[in-house]
């Protein structure tokens, strides 16, 4: 099957020009002016319209198991949800419990995620250590596609990783060529605050984000910063929301560290006044961590896109339903934590972004697909327009729009935390590797589908913090 | 006439892959493995090297007349040793005398440099104001393919731009879609410094760097930054050479200002105490502005290049031979300003940046030609290995070596900065426009085979900046 | 005459404790527990109030003919309203015309202050500049008690000091032992949004603030704080209102430079809000430069005054009433700039401050009066309750409580910036050179009962700015 | 026993006068020009010499037992060698081992101390929780005069608090009103690094350094920082050795924060290279934590007390002769950490800061005593010269010299850090609590004359704290 995109502009990150696209067998094989293609290639008019790379989301949860239930959107629902807003890809989690075996739960998410519709990647959380774990960790390298393994800086008492565990990883993570990712916040202050509002009898879900205040996210993403930067393996700070965060990536990305930062459209578009809702199930339904802040760290991170501070956006797509966001009526910490998003991301960050001159056409690309391509080694499989790469594309009318509504979404979850947003810009095809899998308000999907992509280890940087650390090597002192 | 390089690795600004390269007719024209091409193409056999985008050097002054003299390399010997060096575009500067009207003295330049050996363009400087230069910039930016403007904040008494030209200068810029660049030092300061040593009987070159302490340049990076920001338009500082003005540019980037940064390789390499050596000649030599900088400085320029803080890489080529710099023999102040080294940044760079792991070839590439082409909007005609690209290549051998030396290199002067340098990685070959012009230590150039290339205005972050100022515009409030 | 305040608390800046104080012939003469006083001395019973040290406003102007009118309030009107606020002494500013002597504009506002009901001393601006402005700076300083000397960096085709002006001025202050100081706003920029504004028919008070973005004055604060590096000379920077002049401060401070900040009561309460407001009467009366800024900045000045880097607040006090705010009708930059405040210094900083635990009560001292005599070289003279110190002193009754009003207050002007505001903590006694001249609400003053406080040039920071110039001296290379 | 010292120049961290200094019983009981004194009160001629208040060292660790031994100076030794220095007082540390009853080790300490020369008072260390230790803080601040409590975030698998311990503590300073300190050094980073370091045969002390980067201190710092943001409570971090730790308490105070930083005169003074030397004895005997730094750390340190984010100086005065440090000849982990230092801090600061401009001589007295005392609580009864003070004096010459030498300094160690180094500067006499005890060259001290200090409990800064935390208190919505 084959498919030919006339009269589109093509926006990549890097360039924006004038082309058809022709496709065939899942690849973009052809890029020009004038291409010879087959009489009966599906043909798509992109007048007026732009034609860039698939949406990679970096950061989803499908069908996770968290807090004593489990996510509603399921690898099936939630990638065709993504394919919808023009995501052709999502790198998923695997989370182990503390103490199984890293390959056993990456085998099992492994086979949660064969109904996807749209192509997947796993990170792999490093939940506890021992001996085993570095060793499924070479394995997971080196015979399954992983190149990045993820670490809860918070969530004290269940996965969070302490000082030992950060220090033992990142320095497994350099002699693999696999990028540590963290989740930034301290889980013992959150923890402390947590029971601290608790016996002051502040049980809602107003005592969210004064459990996680700004701070407490900042000082985490310090701390692993820093100790990357000892261990001399670059780090991706997932779902960066303030500027105390952003700040601490920045110092460290003008020192020459490499750092990298991921930044939710939630975090982006929506503050925290949510949380003092009068409604229980409003207030509730937001309930994420980090939770959503005020308006100055949103600008902060707009900022923080804009001078190449932060690298990728992202979901921490996690949907929860009315019925299970009721297990903390009583008691906020026990909320089950998530949103969805992985349908909206694309068209929130356009809106935002692109209208508002915030970002150029070039830099949405950027900081949707091709940067998170990029870190995490898949480039120019992914995150390109270009003869050779993965079929996945997103056709983009500026001049489309839609009115953001849980009612109306092919997310499985009753929220959405945009409910009532009307963007401006919205994609009017969605190829994935290759087939038209949404066109003009249709999806046309089936479970399975996607595919899982091998990320290979070693992208460039880590050949160069190699040779920085081979030039800094210690020496000892020959003494009489 | 066509070349096909087999058996090398390609590196772009994004990416490494093996592939051949197919040029005809000046061009780029197929990228590929199994590549169908004439059996009497010229064939390049790249086997272990690298083919990388020919280096753009975007600051130059060939054959300038400055300080009562001449620079020693025209528009042809200049151009002729950038091609021995890998060196394949530069954007010099028209630089008019105050009262001059900008028309005749771009004419001027252009002439001079039709001798040219590798292609060229211009930056054009406002060194004074009226409503002429106002005029005279637009028919710049919409006749002559020019995009970007220079102010020289220092050189009192000379081609110093004051505040009130800043402002103007910045806001007609904006207006065109042209992108102001500043020469940031201080030019009071650097007069009552310059005065002081005098009176003090400091005469030799040594007082040349303490008549420019970095703060005297990070004073006006600031100041030129956020004027910039005032006026909403994007800024390029040149020749950054200290921790005091790269923290302005940096400042200014965590903020979302669209602000860059380039800095040579001089800076990059070579530090002050060669304004201390006890011969007059070869500190004299060294006298250039900004001049060299303490090792804290040079360390932070190569944190601003791997930060993405400083984003090209230059020489401000401008060679004067000893008798000229002999004119300041008993003032300092008479010394003509200006080095030279067109034919060695791109070794100087890999060997410093690229060996040592402070960045990796693709950002080596970037630095050195992809980003300047995307500043000053002649992407992807320039920076890239692509097919359409212009055919400006260099195919680098990283195990060569060559020690750099006056007595060896093409630029007609008689000194280099550089002197005993061994550099590990080198150019075995160069194309310029399709045709090898240097191959294995053999230059093959004719003057006036470069052209001159048209910039054209309004970069994508004008309409950005556009945008966001519509956002931001003022409105009146109503008044009873 | 002899004053006991018996059974209060002393606060200084460096402490708090329970003492009785006793002020003979206009100065502290014993501070203890049982003091043997005359029977006839006049007792103040301080129960339950704090015994400070009485104001110092360093930055008043009292009937200053600016803008085609003058200020309300005189010398006698505007000192004796600060002494009903707990404000003892003023230094005020003598501007002199371009080309006027320095001593002529000097020895005119000496005789217009004669009047003065408190003590006050005298600023100098430097408002151009030739040898005979450098012969007077040194006779100011050595014959008349001036130790600074103030450089307005806006105001163009007024008062505004250029960089030559500064570089030359900055040195002089040097040499003499005289601290610069800065209005600092960049002339520049703010004529030329002016002039744009106008142009696009935005010509009401809310155009005021849009003309002076904090930009404007982050740039010429940077630019000022590194000449005055460049030229080993301390530097104050007067009303700082934002965060981009605090950074300057704060950056510059903690690489080591000696660098003060004020700030000014309006700017730490009051928003931008109001030049947006419906009336014109009202938007106008809050015209001054530079001007109130949002919330991000007020919250910004309290943090540099609690972290050190804001040393004095201050009011700008310069009042013009209604009628005379009326001459810029129809163009705002025709708006007499400046608003009156020095009676209500203390109460705001102290309900602002104090109760909201922003500052301990010794930080209220500091920045009220202790820092500004150190700064400017009058201590322990003024700005603390020590034996010997001038009985210059507020008993403040932190229960007492007021509520501003231009009905009530006692400054010569028809409006009030912090109109309706009750603040709770307010002076019950004021004496000013051991004689009470506000008791319980009752202003017992005399015109001419102040004197002129001569201020000795050379505070302590300059002997160890010349020490270490010393030890950075250029020094002449021996050549062959 | 009575003491007149005349015609001296009193310098106090806030001001410079001429005056005389009688002392009666151990109290400064006047300060004045003609002062009525007994005929036979002891008269110490102090022409051309300064009169400051005593040294306050805020860091030392007599006779410690640590690593298996005991520091070579006792409270007796170590204390008369600070009274030769002119310290009068040090804060020496209680180190309960974990487990052990904070009131035991307390006693413990306080039994050993009872032979001190000079004043002392008690920091007492978290090395471990559990609800006895919350009590015991309670009964150590109430009963016994202990208002600042010590947590070592190093030393893992000995004296370390982990995240929890910090968190815990800091809330229970703040319930006590006593401060929080730290060695900000991160446990798990040093230990991983030492491991490294002697797997790859690097044993000697040039790995200590290396074991110990100044990242590793900045982590630690900024954690601790951040953890007493959250906990509402002022924080103390002792021996700030670096640019990265200085800089995260630069950015918490420009925020506002209540941080307070120490440096030690060695840190200021001695840099790595001695890590190197090829004399094991050498290097060893300057093995402490942290580390020397290179000279960049030691300009950074500088910068820090002249911009007034460090506020005290100390010395960790811990003294080790040779044949302990040899315990570590094989294994620099095992050479037991501390330099001594108690009697050269003072000469070391005022050579190197005041005589080369770094510092004025009021910032002197302000690093060396008088912040020490405002920060621990016991202002004005130590760091000042004024009546109702301890006489705790010294009377120093600017133009006394000394060369400092383990063979003629008075600590019980055979080892000097800044041996061979002349100072300019030295104290011609001591006076502790109102008795000379060095005069000239000659200690004239006996075991017990010293006594314990109480320090009282909510520094003025808590109270501010309180009402800020006040302001800020969580409020439950009220929810249908």
């Amino acid at each position: 099957m084959s498919i030919i995109i006339r009269n589109g502009t093509v926006v990549n990150a890097d360039q924006t020009f004038s082309a058809d696209i022709y496709c065939e067998e899942g690849k973009i094989v052809a890029i020009g002016t004038d291409l010879d293609v087959p009489a009966d290639a599906e043909t798509i008019d992109a007048t007026g319209q732009y034609i860039m790379p698939g949406g990679i989301d970096p950061h989803t949860h499908m069908q996770l198991p968290f807090m004593g239930t489990v996510a509603s959107d399921d690898f099936y629902t939630g990638t065709a949800a993504g394919l919808a807003g023009g995501n052709t890809t999502i790198i998923d989690f695997v989370i182990p419990a503390p103490q199984e075996s890293l390959l056993d739960a990456y085998k099992k998410w492994r086979e949660w995620a064969e109904k996807s519709a749209s192509d997947y990647s796993f990170h792999v959380a490093i939940t506890w250590w021992d001996d085993s774990v570095a060793a499924d960790m070479e394995t997971l390298v080196k015979e399954y596609g992983v190149n990045s393994f993820k670490h809860f800086m918070a969530y004290k008492n269940a996965i969070m990783a302490n000082d030992e565990t950060l220090v033992k990883s990142f320095r497994r993570c350099m002699e693999l060529g696999a990028i540590p990712t963290v989740h930034a916040e301290n889980g013992e202050l959150v923890f402390q605050l947590q029971q601290e509002l608790l016996n002051k009898g502040i049980t809602g879900p107003e005592a969210h984000p004064l459990s996680r205040p700004p701070v407490v996210e900042g000082e985490a993403a310090n701390r692993a910063i820093q100790i990357a930067q000892v261990m001399d393996v670059p780090i991706y700070i997932v779902h960066v929301s303030c500027k105390e965060s952003l700040e601490a990536i920045t110092r460290a990305r003008s020192e020459g560290q490499r750092v990298y930062g991921e930044c939710l459209a939630g975090h982006l578009a929506i503050d925290d006044s949510v949380y003092r809702n009068e409604s229980f199930e409003f207030a509730a339904a937001h309930v994420m961590s980090p939770p959503f802040r005020s308006t100055e760290h949103q600008n902060a991170l707009w900022k923080g896109l804009q001078g190449g501070n932060l690298h990728t956006t992202a979901t921490d797509h996690c949907s929860f339903c009315a019925g299970q966001k009721a297990a903390g009526k009583d008691d906020f910490t026990k909320i089950p934590n998530g949103t969805a998003g992985v349908e909206d991301r694309m068209a929130v960050l356009w809106h935002e972004g692109v209208n508002s001159g915030k970002l150029t056409m070039n830099e949405f690309v950027a900081v949707t697909s091709t940067n998170a391509a990029k870190i995490f080694n898949i480039y120019p499989q992914k995150g390109a327009i270009a003869v050779g790469a993965d079929a996945d594309i997103v056709v983009w009318d500026p001049a489309g729009s839609r009115t953001i509504s849980a009612k109306t979404h092919h997310q499985n979850v009753d929220f959405n935390i945009f409910e009532g947003k009307t963007v401006n810009g919205i994609p009017t095809h969605t190829i994935s590797r290759g087939k038209v899998v949404w066109a003009n308000g249709q999806l046309n999907v089936e479970p399975g589908s996607g595919r899982y992509i091998n990320r290979p280890a070693f992208n460039p940087v880590f050949e160069a913090l190699a040779k920085q650390a081979e030039h800094h090597a210690p020496v000892a002192v020959k003494r009489k």
